[in-house]
C-alpha cells in the first residue's frame, strides 16, 4: 500500500512534454486523416489542413480559454509545441509513400500511442480543474466546465473543426451524441474537482494513478475488441429512466425495459415519467419528428 | 403625481432575485419546450436540452460578456440561479405526466410569468447599459449594443442555441427579421442610453418604471389577441421608406403604398429612392432571388 | 537613394483617417454590395445590412480582438469611425437612383479607392504585428497570425459575415480556397514580423513602401487585366510539389506536371509524394469525395 503510495506520487509527477504530449499530437492527427474527405483537404488546402489539425491538438486549451476570455490565440507562443504537433502533422499528412502513417497505425504502436493520449487527458483535466478554481474559487460548477472543456475540447469544438475543412454537420455534435471519450471526461472533471473541493476522501496523486489506469485499460479494451458500447450504458439507462423517464432506444430492449418498468413504478414514482397522457403526446411529437427526420435523411441519401 | 414618483422609485428598487428571475426561467424554457423537436432532443440528450435551456436563461449575459470579453462562462459561477433555472428546466421537461408543464401553460398563470419576464428585461437592459458605460465612459454606441446584447441575447444568439439541439437555419435570423421582443429591446437600449448620457430628461427609475409598464401591457395584449404584427409596424414602414425607400411587403398594401409614395415624393425626394432604374435594377434582382428562395423552399417542402 | 529613404519615411508617417480610412470602407461596403442577394437583404433588413457592412469595414479588428480576448465590440467606442463607415453604407445602398454607386463604380475612381485601400492594409498588419508584439514579446506565430487576422480579418470571417445576411456556405471558406488578397496578407504578415525579430534587414518604412508599392501596382493590375490568377501561382506550384506532393489540379498541366514530377524525382525524392500504393489510396478516396461532392452539387442545382 506504500509503495503503492509512492508510485502514484511518482506518476502525477511525470512531465507531458515532449513524449506524452507527441504521442497525443500523433493520435489526434491520425484520428483527423482517418476522417472521410480530409486527405482531400490535405492536398488542395495544406493551411486548412494545419489549421484543422492545430484545432484538433489544442482545441482543449482554445475552447477553456475562450471560456474564460483568455486570449484563445496564446496557445501559438508555445513554440516548440506548435513546432512539434506541426511536424506529426507534416510527417503523418506528407511523407512519401504514407510511410510514417502505416507505422503509426502498426496496432501494437498505435495501443502505445493511445494510451499515452489518455494519460495527457488526466493531466489536461486537473490543470482545468485548477486553473477554473484560482480564477473563481469554489465555483464548482465552472471548475466541472474547464476541466471538461479542456480535457475534450477537441471533440467539443469537432462541428467548428469540421467547418474548417469544409464539412458542416449542424444535426449531430457531442452534447447531442456523445462519444465515450467526452463522457468519460465529463466523469473525470467530475471526480477532480470533488477532489479538489475536498467532498472526495483521497489525494489528487492517488486519484490522477487510478483514474488514468482506468482511462487507459477501458481505451486499450476497446480498441482491441473494436467495441463502440460505452461501459457506463447499464449506468446511464439506469440514470435516465430514474431522472429523465428515459427508456433505451434499441426497439428489442424496449420491451423488456418496460416490463421492469411497469413492476417496479409504485417504488420509483415520483421520479418515472410514465403516464398514459403524457406519454402519449411525447409520442406523438416523437413519431412525427422521426418521420420529418426520415425524410430529410431519404432526401440526403437520394 | 408625487406618489407616481415615490411607486417609481420603489418599484425600481425591487430585487429580482429570486421570483422574477425565476419567472424568466420558467418562461425561457417554456418557449424552448414548444419549439418544434425539442421534447426529442429532451429524451435523447438531457446535456444538450440543459445547455441549451441554459443559453435560453442566460443567453444576455453570455452574449454581452462575449462582446466586452469577460468570462463567458462566468455565469456559471452563480450556483443559486443556475440550480434555479436547472430545477424549471427539469420541472418542464420531465415532470411525470407534464403536469408542471400544464401547470405553467394555464393562461393566467402564463400571462403573469410573461409579465414578469418583460420586467426583468428592463433591469437586464439598464445593467447592460451602466456596465457598458463604466467600462467606455460615454461610448454611446457600446452602450446601446451591451444594453440591446443584455435584454435580447436568448434571442439575438438562437442560431447558435439552435445548433445544440441539432437545429441550423442559416436563412433566418433576429437581424434579418427581428421579432417583437428583440425590437422593442432595442429600442429600450436607446432610452436608456440617452438617459444615462443625459439627452432624455428624465429620472431613470421613471423611465424604468414607465418602459416596464409597456413592456407588460403590450406583451399581455399580444398573448391575448394572438396577435403577432408589432406595434411599432406603422412607425417601421414610415421610417423604412423615409430612410431606405422601403415600401410595405405585404402585397395588398404595397399599391396603396405606392400611390401615398408617388403623391408626396416632392417633399421627400432626397431620402426615397424610387427611380425607375434603380427600382428596375433592384426588382430584377428581387425577383431572380425569389425565384431562388421559392425554389429552395418548395424543394424544403417536399 | 537617399531621397527615396525620405520619401518611405514621409510615406510611414501618413495618417490613415480620414482619407484612406474612408477609401477602405467604400471598397468594403461597394465589394459587399456586389455579392448577390444582398440588395434584397439591404431592402428587407437594413439593420443586418448595416451590421454585415459593419463586419466587413471592421472585420479585421474584430477578429483579432477575439484572439486576443480584447472586448470585440471596442470599435464601436471609435464613434467618429462608426459614422464614416456608416455614412458609406448608406450612400451606397439608399442614395436614390443609385448615383452615389454609380459614381463609386466608375472605373478610374474605383482604382484610386481600391489602391488606398490596399494602403491601409499594410497600416493594419503593422499595427497587428507591434500589437502582438507588445502582448507577447517575441512570440512570432503569434505575431504572424494577428498580422494575418488584423490584414485580411473581412476575408477570414467572410462565412460569418454571410451568415448575418442569412448565407451560410460551409463547403468554401478562406482557409479552403485562399483569395488573392488573403495570401497577399498572409505574406506581409511574415515579412513584417521576420522585420521585427530583425531577421530581415530592412528598416521597417522601407518594407511598408516596398510592400504597398507591390499591393497597389498588383492589385490595378488585376483590375485592369480582369485577372484573378495569383501573381504568387507558379511559386504556390513549385512549393506545394516540393512540400507536399501537390500536383496542379486543372487536368490539363496536370499531365505536363507529373512528367516534371517523374523527371526530377531523384532529386526532391525525400519530399515528393509519388509513390504508386499511396497515390492510389489517395486518389480512391478522392474519387469518392468527388463523387459525394458531384451528387451534393447536382441536388443544389436541381
Amino acid at each position: 500500500m506504500e509503495s503503492l503510495q509512492r508510485l502514484s506520487l511518482h506518476f502525477s509527477e511525470i512531465s507531458m512534454f515532449p513524449f506524452f504530449d507527441m504521442a497525443h499530437y500523433l493520435c489526434s492527427v491520425l484520428s483527423l486523416r482517418e476522417q472521410p474527405g480530409t486527405m482531400e483537404v490535405a492536398l488542395r488546402s495544406p493551411i486548412a489542413c494545419w489549421f484543422s489539425s492545430m484545432l484538433c491538438c489544442f482545441g482543449g486549451g482554445i475552447l477553456s480559454s475562450l471560456m474564460l476570455a483568455e486570449p484563445p490565440a496564446a496557445f501559438l507562443t508555445n513554440t516548440t509545441n506548435i513546432f512539434l504537433a506541426s511536424a506529426c502533422w507534416y510527417l503523418i499528412f506528407y511523407y512519401p509513400r504514407n510511410i510514417f502513417y502505416k507505422c503509426c497505425s502498426f496496432l501494437p504502436l498505435r495501443l502505445m500511442l493511445a494510451g499515452m493520449k489518455e494519460v495527457t487527458r488526466t493531466w489536461k483535466i486537473v490543470n482545468g480543474v485548477l486553473h477554473a478554481n484560482s480564477r473563481f474559487s469554489n465555483a464548482w460548477i465552472i471548475m466541472i466546465a474547464i476541466g471538461w472543456a479542456k480535457g475534450a475540447g477537441g471533440g467539443l469544438i469537432s462541428n467548428f473543426e469540421q467547418l474548417v475543412r469544409g464539412v458542416w454537420k449542424p444535426e449531430s455534435n457531442e452534447l447531442l451524441k456523445m462519444s465515450y471519450p467526452v463522457k468519460v471526461t465529463l466523469i473525470g472533471a467530475v471526480l477532480f474537482t470533488l477532489q479538489q473541493t475536498q467532498h472526495l476522501p483521497v489525494s489528487r496523486h492517488s486519484l490522477m494513478f487510478m483514474y488514468s489506469t482506468f482511462l487507459v485499460v477501458t481505451k486499450i479494451t476497446m480498441m482491441l475488441t473494436h467495441s463502440t458500447t460505452s461501459p457506463f450504458a447499464p449506468f446511464e439507462a439506469v440514470l435516465g429512466r430514474m431522472l429523465f423517464g428515459l427508456e433505451q432506444t434499441s426497439a428489442s430492449i424496449k420491451g423488456e425495459a418496460c416490463t421492469s418498468l411497469n413492476g417496479s413504478h409504485q417504488a420509483v414514482k415520483p421520479l418515472v415519467r410514465e403516464s398514459s397522457d403524457s406519454s402519449a403526446t411525447s409520442d406523438a411529437i416523437e413519431s412525427e419528428i422521426s418521420t420529418v427526420t426520415r425524410e430529410r435523411r431519404s432526401k440526403k441519401a437520394d
